[in-house]
């Protein structure tokens, strides 16, 4: 056995997909290769077709996933100087949920001729939120059942997830439903192509599925109160045979080696989910380590030893992020895509002009501009409901707010504001996990954000009075599906045998510690009881002003 | 006697001063000149002198109102082709509370050279706001002795009126007000320079040094209780005497005719204030239609034949408008410089791009691309509270609020947002009025921004459910004064006997009415009611966030 082992690490995105070659022992990224989706997201009308489709449509061609990785496991390997004999692994993360209809042998429906023309056998995306109609009626049933298992997802199960999307194929497209031998998660599907083996992951079922360890799936007594026709939707459609992460699904199958350039045989995982895998790949195993993976919006995860009920949770699954313990999963819908939508709405052109002169972009002169500032300085607080709250209030139909301005307020002085807003947003995540029972000792943030704006990451800081670190690697989802190809080869193929050595070895936090300021925590602690005081008036019930400017938008809006 | 007869009417603004010379027949404009004062708003530094001057103040050099006679009053008869002789009269209007000392002989302190040098010599103008802290007092003090005629105000006397101004000079500069023969307000030292009479007017006496027709000035015990050596003031300082608007002062002086080209003798009234003047000149001299003259902030004027308590009015004046009327005032602080901030702050490159291509300013492209939307479709509701809220809640420190906002919340969605909150802002203070007694059937609105700007025209019509016409004149605190002029003339002269009469024969309005669309109307019912809740619970005290934040913001900036 050579000393140098390597995995690979293959994260399948929204617009592409993304393959690091990583050196075991150390961590070391050796080589990264992009391949953009030749397809993209179908949501204006299938390929090779005029035909619209319908509103809320998000597609994928799931050849597509196949090409990412013909195209990306050469280039790797070329880039890295690396021999196939060397990799002793490989493994996926997917977002999620993004489902398929599968004939018995595995086959995608809409690979089939006859299935092709019909949108209902392509793949739905995370994103594709044509099934708000069964969502709701799911929501209802289950609330009128007295469901215990709802407080497990903060009391709703969202659109994007896998049972309003079977249901909406079985209400729009009977056929298709039939048809399907099989429903599957892309991320159990793209390691089906890998080993030839069905084996289905732990986190896709248990946030995505309403699958719980100790008690399975949801009754078929309440799948047939959704439809009689959905009573075994279970047994007919899905697997009970759940496996956790990290657990090896099979070997590499030839034909993938041939695709690929790897070696038939070696290692394949069970599946995962992009924002999922990013927690380990971030050093974090174990409870009281929050991690915040925030791009455009924020995804917040969490370990615990127990099953506890948090308000407004996404989700609490045995298994889901870390094998052996509670992963908990929160998120706020609106960070990156609310500064971006500052800076493109809202920026005058002195500020532009300005920005050019400097050699930055305007994010950079915002956030120059505005770390002048003292915490309280500007008057403002905002609410950072831009993209509705998914938690802990999880209500769409929450808008935003902004209050203090004056005439001399600037658009620095906004921006600033919408970043603390969104920090108050996540201070009222983790004092909710904090609360009950589920400790938030330290943060550690990675994704796209904490890079770009070290203004915000102290900010957050001083506003949480938590210290932030920042992770290692700045793809941390191909980095912790690199780390998880190591566990499933095990130690004796040179890879680990535990994801918590994995962890250890392979993964990393940069040098930078931002610490809470005593003196802003103070202010900040002042702002965030006004923050608390607009968000309880406007997002429980004292003041549902917010719904009724939508409602009656789309009223207006429908002519009635 | 010739068959046409002349007046002219200077305005007094802030930068300038303005003459128009006006058919008095018919009410043609026929010339108009415009002087910039040479000294401005003194605001830094006296003239000639390096040393800066406390903050808020903003002083005036009375010889600048001086120059603009000198100036404007022959340009306007060289421009109209108007012989001295066919003038009939001349008449003032001026900024207020705009007050000066002056000595026995009715020279300003600041023109004598042993007191050149000492601010507090000179005039100071409405938006000196230096004296906030003698209006806190005086307000305090008022309210513990359960004086009546502070309701006659909104509950609040402003620290730009005459009575904190001089109590700040006792304070700050006790020798300038010892050597204060007088005070007086410019509006009456003009008068006093054009005809040697000193006749103090009924308007600036009753808004802005709370006298009252029926019962006077407030009590020497009052204004012993704020300072002992204030006990006498009215009658050490003042004068009694008070003249209803449009009576003749006197004769235009030898000395006056000299410098302005006017034949001496002809008719000067007493003085009067820019707002109040412009309600004749829209032609408003009876109960039921209110006037609002709308630019950077909007001035709202109603007569009424009782004297009725109003939430949040600036004052109720009995002859402060029209002689034999009880003339309300209210406002609303920020209402152009809203669109102004709006513009200047938010609004992107691409759209200034957009609006040269189109060749119109942003303002305008904004009204284009708002005025494509129907009401309730932005999903927006702001209070217009950027510059705080005069009337009804007399209340600086409130702050703005926008509520509402999407990541497709686009600029034109924000502007229109921000005119329909100054609408409901103006529809508080009408039906505010119409409550209590002061009947509000119809509106007229004058000044800068009806002309400018139709979508929000109709809005405020839609909001209001009133129908808006619009003054013919687009100065009307020049053309307001013109016909006073006519009044003090008299009909002998070829003028008019009343003001009423005046404003029948010169007085017009334009062709365009907007009326309310009745579908606008029950949308604006619906959102005008959010408005109405947000207001209370931000403007009322149930949640007094804004107020906490503008005291935060100062406690940061001190480093405390």
């Amino acid at each position: 056995m050579s000393k140098d082992k390597y995995t690979i690490g293959v994260d399948y995105g929204t617009e592409s997909g993304r393959a690091v070659l990583v050196h075991v022992s150390t961590g070391e990224e050796v080589a990264t290769a992009v391949h953009p989706y030749g397809d993209g997201v179908i949501d204006e009308h299938l390929p090779g077709s005029d035909e619209p489709l319908p509103p809320d449509f998000a597609l994928q061609n799931p050849q597509d996933y196949i090409e990412v990785l013909r195209e990306t496991v050469p280039a790797v390997l070329r880039e890295g100087n690396v021999a196939p004999e060397d990799i002793i692994g490989i493994s996926t993360d997917f977002t999620a949920c993004t489902m398929l209809p599968i004939g018995k042998e595995g086959t995608p429906l809409c690979m089939k001729p006859e299935w092709r023309d019909n949108p209902y056998a392509w793949v739905k995306i995370w994103k594709h939120h044509a099934a708000q109609p069964e969502a709701n009626r799911l929501n209802e049933i289950a609330r009128q059942r007295g469901e215990t298992w709802l407080d497990l997802y903060g009391g709703k199960i969202s659109s994007e997830w896998l049972f309003p999307k079977i249901w909406e194929t079985l209400n729009k497209a009977p056929e298709v439903y039939e048809a399907a031998d099989r429903y599957i998660e892309a991320a159990d599907w793209i390691v089906l192509q890998l080993t030839g083996e069905e084996k289905r992951n732990s986190c896709t079922a248990g946030y995505k599925a309403i699958w719980n360890k100790q008690r399975g799936y949801p009754s078929d007594d309440f799948f047939a109160a959704l439809s009689p026709r959905l009573r075994h939707v279970v047994d007919e459609k899905l697997s009970r045979d759940i496996c956790p992460l990290g657990q090896r699904a099979g070997g590499l199958t030839p034909e993938m080696a041939e695709l690929t350039g790897l070696k038939p045989g070696i290692a394949v995982p069970v599946g995962n989910v992009d924002a999922h895998v990013a927690v380990p790949a971030s050093t974090v195993v174990e409870p009281g380590r929050l991690v915040a993976i925030m791009g455009t919006s924020t995804c917040i995860m969490v370990l615990g030893e127990e099953e506890r009920i948090v308000e407004g949770m996404c989700g609490v699954v045995e298994d889901g992020i870390i094998p052996g313990l509670f992963g908990y999963e929160a998120g706020q819908s609106c960070v990156g895509d609310h500064f971006a939508w500052f800076v493109e709405t809202c920026v005058p052109p002195a500020y532009h002009e300005e920005a050019r002169q400097r050699g930055v972009n305007a994010h950079q002169l915002l956030e120059q501009k505005a770390a002048q500032q003292k915490p309280g300085e500007h008057g403002l607080v905002a609410l950072d409901w831009w993209n509705g709250n998914r938690s802990i209030l999880v209500d769409v139909d929450l808008t935003g707010l902004l209050l203090g301005a004056t005439l001399t307020t600037k658009p620095e002085d906004i921006y600033r504001a919408l970043i603390e807003a969104t920090a108050y947003g996540a201070r009222v995540i983790i004092e909710g996990f904090d609360d009950n029972g589920v400790a938030v000792n330290e943060i550690v943030a990675c994704g796209g954000l904490p890079g770009r704006n070290k203004l915000l990451m102290q900010i957050y800081a001083d506003v949480s009075g938590r210290e932030i670190k920042v992770a290692g690697t700045d793809q941390a989802g191909a980095f912790g599906s690199a780390m998880f190809a190591a566990v499933a080869a095990g130690k004796e193929t040179g890879g680990y045998d535990t994801i918590f050595d994995a962890a250890k070895h392979m993964a990393r936090l940069q040098n930078v510690v931002y610490k809470p300021v005593p003196a802003h925590k103070s202010v900040y602690d002042q702002l965030f009881a006004e923050y608390l005081t607009l968000h309880d008036t406007f997002g429980r019930g004292a003041n549902d002003v917010m719904k009724r400017l939508k409602a009656l938008k789309q009223r207006v809006l429908a002519g009635s």
